[in-house]
């Protein structure tokens, strides 16, 4: 089986999580409408299966352990899906296409997307709670899992680094320490993350943590120089969004200031970096991680 | 002393607190900049107080289990912040002063307003994750808390309530029953939820936890048609912001569906209600709780 496979396969089960973990509380119709458009609009829900691979790895490895990790894990997904509904408003990036439909905001209004943002990231920390409480996880693990995740979405974190790309927009000149820093806290904290609180609500020890936390932090870094790649030499039909978005925006990308070679040198670089962390690990689950990071630099959206 | 003084005496420690919560993250300039000029505008810190004092009538009451409450109760203060910042959104209720200042959009601008909104958000869960680590509450205790407050704050609560306040906004005829439960859910929600964490995080039995959240649930009502009633018969330098603002926008409220008398009876008799949960406490906070109902209904801003 194929790494795209066996990633679509780990997805499904988020998918049928996250495709009912919005119905028990009552809410508004339009605004449910609005959160499920965009959190069941299809992405490859990599950051919650990061959190299931780290945590089978480390974990007890049963069904019933998956089980009580799955909340946790597709609270990622809402993280990450609100995120994108903010950064696509017209205030932010103003963009209308998001996986090829209509940004949330062009599909409803802009107070209607602010609001499914918003109830996303809260909805998250709600399901991170209920992974103890109805899932027996141990409830220290689960409230320092929960800490790593606000910091690694917050301003110190993913929230900084969409404000701090708001600033480089237009701006000519970033350097290249400026931009790594920038990805880092857009994109690699809430990667980072998804991978630490797999180990954190494995139970591991601090070694494995760290582990967890490296390869999550190596992979960021690696999606994000081929996400730039891919904005270059990627078609609009493939990815989803408009091909050349970055340049037209006047962003600074690892193309625009280091070249496409290198960027693909340095994507590859990471790649091996996280591999390196997966060393002392056996099993399906560190078959997958280690396709999975081999992947990244290989897909083509 | 009057309540109105040991309000502010009791938001002095929420207000040190929140002063420094925010700087030991690396959070760039003009967003921490931002999320600091809306958090620090001195508002009454109600709901970190409610939460305090109702941990302080059921807890044991001394100085460090305060300290422990502490970073929990703030958080709701993050949350309060967080919602004002993009309810002001020209996309919602498009507000150009809050508290007697700029906006924070108008402040700053609406991306920076926008990622401030989440930063605060955010940050309030990593703030109540806090309160166990750092303070010694049980974990468990403070995962429910988490939980309730996640189900208050989100779609099912107050963003739901801000959604279906949207789409009232200009409908003529909304029936008072709607009115309620768009008003339980905006702003009853959080206050009942700060009362209800807590006696949460004071280890209370289900009794006390269920008068704490009653109690919060009448004074959020009694607190929401009194804030109709200062719109229609307050000045704008009095309120903060602009008087008269919800009938220019067509809003429909407690004055414009029954009227302000019988709206100053309606908020009177829900403030009774809440008298009737104290009943069973005695000592310094339930004194407060007790004159902090009161006060709800004979306030001027």
């Amino acid at each position: 089986m194929t790494v795209k496979a066996q990633l679509a396969e780990r997805a499904l089960g988020v998918e049928t999580f996250l495709s009912g973990c919005l119905r028990d509380r009552s809410v508004p119709e339009r605004l449910l409408s609005a959160m499920e458009y965009s959190l069941l609009a299809g992405g490859k829900r990599l950051r919650p299966v990061l959190t299931l691979s780290w945590a089978g790895m480390l974990g007890p490895g049963d069904a019933d352990f998956a089980d009580a990790i799955m909340p946790f894990a597709a609270a990622l997904e809402c993280i990450h899906t609100y995120s994108l509904i903010h950064d696509d408003l017209p205030a932010m990036d103003d963009d209308d296409l998001r996986r090829g439909r209509p940004s949330n905001h062009k599909q409803f209004d802009e107070a209607t997307a602010i609001l499914a943002g918003d109830g996303l990231l809260t909805e998250a920390f709600g399901l991170m709670s209920v992974a103890s409480m109805a899932g027996g996880l141990p409830a220290n693990h689960v409230l320092r899992a929960i800490s790593v995740m606000a910091a690694a979405a917050g301003a110190g974190g993913m929230v900084g680094g969409q404000a701090v790309d708001m600033e480089f927009t237009g701006r000519t000149g970033v350097p290249l320490e400026e931009l790594k820093e920038m990805h880092a806290m857009k994109t690699g904290a809430l990667i980072t993350a998804a991978c630490e609180c797999g180990a954190i609500l494995a139970g591991a020890g601090e070694t494995d943590v760290e582990n967890a936390r490296e390869f999550g932090r190596a992979v960021g870094v690696a999606f994000q120089i081929v996400d730039d790649v891919l904005d270059v030499v990627g078609d609009t039909a493939t990815l989803g969004k408009p091909a050349g978005s970055d340049e037209a925006m006047g962003k600074a990308t690892y193309p625009s200031l280091v070249g496409l070679d290198r960027s693909k040198e340095l994507a590859a670089g990471y790649v091996g970096t996280a591999l390196e962390r997966l060393a002392p690990y056996t099993g399906g689950d560190r078959e997958f991680l280690s396709g999975l990071a081999r992947y990244i630099v290989d897909r083509v959206n």
